[in-house]
């Protein structure tokens, strides 16, 4: 399917699909719509960004990885299954740490300041673009106050990111003198991380989407977090590539 | 002070307490108002209720630890604080454990079972006392509502657990055939695990807890927990002591 065609909608055509159908429509729908293919990250990953340009990238980013420790509790919150309440558990593990410094938001947070900027500027999040909150603090609601289905089927963008994950390491290492690989650590774990989480997140969905209405929210589900996604690249882009749209207050490149 | 007593007020003080002050306070609130005065406890534990009676109590108090994580995982779900957050997800892990059976909530289940009870039926909660579950739920719609300091001081009452574990550890294995060391397995590690978690707790209020409004808030958020457990309580010496009283499609016990 391309970008701006219609969901798939089950619940439309009053016919539910099989748990490969639906797993079909789902993996569509995610290759079709998944941030990949926003502009912005053709030229993050083709070394057409100035350094604050990048910094501005990794600055915004910072706001989604801080939200997802609390998107997933909020899930594991309304879980009356012990089994996935642990399974999910795994990713609060993965994202917190053990300790200071160990989990995904402080990798992140290490990615951010090996670009030079401040780490205090960074977690106070206020130099952050409004639009870049908004969309994440959307992904957090959506998950507290959807169904179950609905909640773990917005995560499914996982099974799309080791591909964008090695076309971005490969592309930024190429062509920014001011990254290197202990710069982009981040992502090593996520590459393995990622799709563990998503096949079973995948599974869970098509075993329990059984009624036509149930997967179309589930499809409409991922396509939801496709745009939360693709909108915090949308501000990117608006506020640092088309020159002059900085809004008040949000971070301001020295390059700029 | 006594257990009617007015709960301290800071905030119609119009002062605030220092953080010691807060602390003794709380300990005083929740030693007054924790469920080890209620009447059903000193029956429990005085080996005076029939094993019917013990299972009603496994029965509907299993209700209580299976929300035990939903809760935790609320306030994990609102915390900023990487550092709070893991020391939340410990509490996580202790009640779910890393695979089936190995968590608080199916070590309550053991205990349960062994009582005599079929696991599906416990699991199932549908036997429990509406006033169980009603009460189960106010706690983790409070937890997931109510200001972090609010939310935090309502996990409060773990710092009267172990007083309250050894007394009953001790009196059920004195006064009940049916109850062996493997029936209570489920307290061994609570008796290391409550305090760790409440002494945390409570550092953590009195350090953020500082205006006399936040400060009466805390306050009152333990007083509210202890209704909580008072009220389960309540419900199950209705059901079950006073005779006549299992409201439609409870748990009746065979020997009623």
């Amino acid at each position: 399917m391309i970008r701006g065609e219609p969901l798939p909608d089950p619940a439309a055509e009053g016919t539910a699909l099989t748990p490969d159908g639906l797993a079909a429509a789902l993996r569509a729908v995610g290759e079709a719509r998944y941030h990949s293919h926003h502009p912005f990250h053709h030229l993050l990953h083709g070394g057409e960004l100035t350094k604050g340009q990048v910094q501005a990238w990794a600055l915004n980013r910072y706001c989604y990885q801080a939200a997802i420790p609390r998107k997933d509790a909020a899930l594991i919150a309304r879980c009356d299954d012990p089994a996935l309440r642990r399974e999910w558990r795994r990713r609060l593990a993965d994202h917190d740490g053990d300790g200071p410094g160990e989990g995904g938001v402080d990798r992140w947070l290490a990615l951010a300041t090996d670009l030079g900027l401040d780490a205090a500027t960074v977690r106070g999040q206020q130099q952050a673009l409004p639009a870049t909150r908004f969309a994440c603090e959307a992904y957090v609601r959506f998950v507290a106050e959807r169904s179950l289905v609905e909640a773990i089927a917005s995560s499914l963008t996982e099974l799309f990111a080791p591909q964008i994950i090695s076309q971005r390491v490969h592309g930024m290492l190429a062509n920014y003198s001011f990254v290197s690989e202990a710069t982009l650590a981040y992502f090593t774990p996520r590459l393995t991380q990622a799709p563990r989480d998503a096949e079973h997140a995948l599974d869970w969905v098509c075993e329990h989407a059984r009624t036509p209405e149930q997967q179309s929210a589930a499809i409409a589900a991922l396509a939801f977090k496709c745009d939360v996604l693709w909108a915090m690249l949308d501000a990117l882009h608006h506020a640092y590539v088309a020159p002059g749209h900085v809004p008040p207050g949000a971070f301001v490149p020295e390059d700029a």
